[in-house]
């Protein structure tokens, strides 16, 4: 089913971020890639543009962990739209673990026969403490 | 063309959102729609729920004016995804005005012959001090 096929895919890429190989990620994303982060001041465009500004995260990410929370696909033809929210237990330079809970969308279309990533939108999920306020 | 008409839907109901109605978006969603924002602590999922969600923003929202920054239209069949980067500057209770950066992804399918979102994730652009350091 497309809809395993593409959260294996997605969860590949996490196994190789968590390891500090930021290039899993890049795999997955069509040449059209689209992408916000929590540090992106604008809307990233394109492969190569990724490419530059995940390379300096190689070796740097290691993540213990994760918890990928209530996947759910949903497909419009040779379009399918993942989403989830995501528990990542991040490991610091002195050791210690810091849980990170993201908010994560990642639209796969079917290009040349094969699932790729055309858009990604990754964002902290709210403390408990701005909840209900906006 | 397709691309005007999901921006122009968006922007119909980015105006009635800046206006105090949030049903503007509401009428744009499809029964299936999954949504993330800055305050939600999991997707919501499901038409139902989104009105639930926003009801109690009723009146409470003004913005004076946007600016949808660098929108993108990225078509694959009955599919296509629209995201932009978003300057808002919103009305204080005390007249005041702040703007507020926002990454706004909006995934529009094909739904009975008229577009309607699917997919909604609104998060906080960074700020300039956190860009490149993620």
């Amino acid at each position: 089913m497309a809809e395993d096929e593409i959260i294996a895919l997605e969860r590949a890429a996490l196994d190789r971020w968590g390891a500090g190989d930021p290039f899993g990620f890049l795999e997955t994303y069509a040449d059209e890639i689209s992408y916000f982060d929590t540090a992106t001041p604008r809307r990233i465009d394109g492969l190569a543009a990724m490419a530059a500004y995940y390379a300096p995260f190689t070796g740097l990410i290691k993540v213990a962990r994760y918890e990928i929370i209530g996947p759910r696909v949903q497909r419009h033809g040779d379009a399918a739209i993942l989403s989830y929210n995501l528990a990542s237990d991040a490991v610091r330079p002195d050791g210690g673990e810091v849980t990170i809970h993201w908010n994560s969308t990642a639209v796969y279309a079917r290009i040349e026969g094969a699932w790729k990533s055309v858009h990604s939108h990754w964002s902290l999920t709210a403390p408990p403490a701005l909840q209900g306020v906006m």
